[in-house]
């Protein structure tokens, strides 16, 4: 299926380099995908310029403005509407591309695409949803900070919109879906959690919805999909970076200890090398903006360029998927997503 | 300093082996410690007789009943008062022992012990408090789970009593005391952590207040006291456990991938069992309950003999460093500590 994705090429540390290195890859081995790319046009062709072909699968949109890392969400909204961010979500509004991608600053980018894109129907909260390793297989987490303080109803609504996620990016038949909690029994914990948990056991939905699980249980990949507000869902994903570049760290220190040490370093260097790579964070780049009126994608600010292609490869799958319509479609059992959306309820690119 | 402590010998998940043979390493070097046994005592008898000299440094107290890992924390106060973790926990409030330690249920340890020992005078509630590895120094994190849900001034007792624990503890003569957030910014975050940063700010406290980490800065040891609600605490805590159990099971598959990796893995074992150990539960094992008329320390229910010894070790230190008398001090700064004891405010443990 063809489609085309708005690129905020400014957004990342080290922009625009790796964001088209990223789009070439991808587009490389995806023949029907089409860019446009916004940012400073001139910057933008130096680069483009780099890759054979590139330059017949991208538009360019010049935009003077582009969000820094430090720019707040308020001065984004007051002053950013001008900005390469903001013109790539713009682009979804108007249906010119079906989906949008920037590494650029995340709080700017939310509050942009609240502001461009809307909520959609049915959804109180959007939600930032990212894939995890675990030992078994990825699986999805939200929301990883979007909402500091969520309410029951939130937490139901990132439950469903999750399990989207985990079926169409994922491909989990029935998605086991679980609320993250400090206990597993009934009564631990937030009330907030436990009131979700009862809501879910009512709804009717294509899952297994497993109860409670404990953070440990999260590495353990005992849910495809894990539940919980912003707050928690931020400490959480930050933990376990810092755990992991701890961990490499010492690691490091052991090997480096002794000669007959480095030695065996060096036999083991491959192996240890395809151990760092399934933690290597591009593997897993890209978190999604879920419950907006348009497929939204964030790409880590230092991401590679393989990073970058990893944010738009899940955006093209994104996109293919209709995620947007089967997420209504579940919040409204009563009516089709195609009803919903001839009614106008809804102006989602992914209908588009 | 004589200390006598009084250990709930029962609560181990292979009890009371573990704690037996961590008493006893504990016992050797430190000639001035005295312990109380609660449990079983002809089991108790058995195990101690194993180890030569132990009998005479050790009171035997028996009782029938014990708390079981499953047993919730309403059934331990309903029909657990004459367990032997109630039992041990009696000892410190009748001033027959200074500090009590059990391997039992963490729920059932904190809601006894808040029976029997009753808060401290000016605490709301009291906290479980860790000692975490980084990539620096040890450092000490609160709440690590009593409490689900927590208003300001309940972080900021947090906080007071986490900063007296890693000056006595880890001797940290001006603690780094930082709060837990989503960001650094000061209107990021929960209200409730706005409001404790504040009236931090304004207190005349003996730290070093550094306002917000995220949590990658915790293993970073950006700060010396972690301050957070036990429900994020509990949650990046037991992240951080399943991710270096995923780490280390990736790193053997790593070493197990190839007869080269294998030979690598041969040479490189001293240093990989020394990267190991760094990550060793037992080296950190013993969780303090804070803001109790006594010294209360949870070991894990899995500890071994080390592991256990360890938490004994944390158990005198903080008896010998009156660890109660200077959180009272502390929280009360118009009247000095000696004044709020001969007040009778306070029956704590660490001043008789």
């Amino acid at each position: 299926m063809t489609a085309v994705i708005a690129i905020d090429v400014m957004g990342g540390d080290n922009a625009p380099g790796p964001e088209i290195e990223g789009i070439w890859q991808v587009a490389q081995s995806d023949p029907d995908l089409h860019f446009r790319l916004y940012g400073k046009e001139t910057l933008i062709r130096e680069s483009v310029g780099r890759f054979p072909g590139l330059s017949d699968r991208v538009d360019i949109v010049h935009c003077d403005q582009h969000i820094t890392p430090e720019d707040k969400p308020s001065y984004a909204l007051r002053r950013g509407r001008d900005s390469s961010m903001a013109k790539a979500l713009e682009a979804v509004r108007d249906g010119k591309a079906q989906a949008a991608i920037s590494a650029g600053n995340t709080g700017a980018l939310m509050a942009l695409s609240m502001y461009v894109l809307k909520r959609l129907e049915g959804i109180g909260r959007p939600a930032i949803a990212g894939i995890l390793p675990t030992t078994s297989h990825p699986i999805v987490m939200l929301d990883l900070g979007a909402n500091a303080v969520c309410d029951s109803q939130n937490l139901v609504e990132f439950a469903v919109m999750g399990q989207v996620f985990a079926r169409q990016v994922l491909g989990r038949d029935r998605p086991r879906v679980a609320l993250l909690n400090i206990g597993i029994e009934e009564a631990k914990g937030r009330e907030e959690i436990r009131d979700a948990a009862a809501e879910l056991k009512r709804m009717d939905l294509p899952i297994d919805f497993i109860g409670f699980i404990e953070a440990h249980d999260i590495t353990a990949g005992r849910a495809d999909v894990v539940v919980c507000d912003g707050f928690t869902g931020n400490v959480a994903l930050k933990t376990a970076e810092g755990v992991v570049k701890m961990t490499t760290s010492r690691l490091k220190d052991a090997f480096l200890s002794s000669w007959v040490a480095k030695l065996g370093y060096l036999l083991s260097k491959g192996a240890l090398s395809r151990f760092r790579s399934t933690l290597d964070p591009s593997l897993h780049n890209g978190a999604m903006f879920v419950g907006l009126n348009g497929i939204v994608v964030k790409s880590h600010g230092a991401a590679t360029g393989e990073g970058f292609g990893t944010a738009v490869r899940l955006a093209a799958k994104l996109v293919r998927n209709r995620a947007n319509e089967r997420i209504i479609a579940e919040m409204h059992p009563d009516q089709s997503a195609s009803a919903a959306i001839s009614d106008g309820l809804v102006a989602a690119s992914a209908v588009r």
